[in-house]
């Protein structure tokens, strides 16, 4: 159910694996975290927060605008970003 | 760039074709709103919004949680909520 530690957790590991996949593909674009943030309209401080998944107590949570947004800056989909649970 | 005006109807729209996917779904699950918003951890007017993709002026603009607690829920993967752009 929404909101027990267990899906806290699992909510942070997710919000890594989206960080990781930002981070590669930002690299693979060339693009700075400065440039990336510029693009997508957010702050460096946000992006950082992204591409690390922030914190155990604070993990990253962003828009789905936000993710667009990156996605149409890395010239992806927001799909591209996310990872797969296999459902 | 971030903050147009056509970005902002662009935005519209995806979050409308998020929001018809996430009813097909729903029904395909033989779920209620009341039932999936629960399950969502979140209220029934909230999922409203986002199954009607929001106003042109306020669309829907939920977080990435939001949208994983909804995938999960319906036993499937945020990607397979979200349009596909072609990029």
């Amino acid at each position: 159910m929404a909101g027990t530690r267990d899906d806290d957790a699992a909510w942070h590991a997710y919000a890594r694996a989206v960080g990781t996949e930002l981070h590669r593909r930002r690299i693979e674009a060339g693009l700075t975290q400065e440039t990336l943030a510029h693009l997508a309209g957010m702050t460096r401080s946000h992006y950082r927060v992204l591409e690390t998944g922030g914190s155990a107590t604070s993990p990253a949570n962003p828009t789905l605008r936000a993710m667009s947004r990156l996605a149409a800056a890395l010239g992806i989909d927001v799909q591209d970003l996310l990872p797969t649970t296999g459902r």
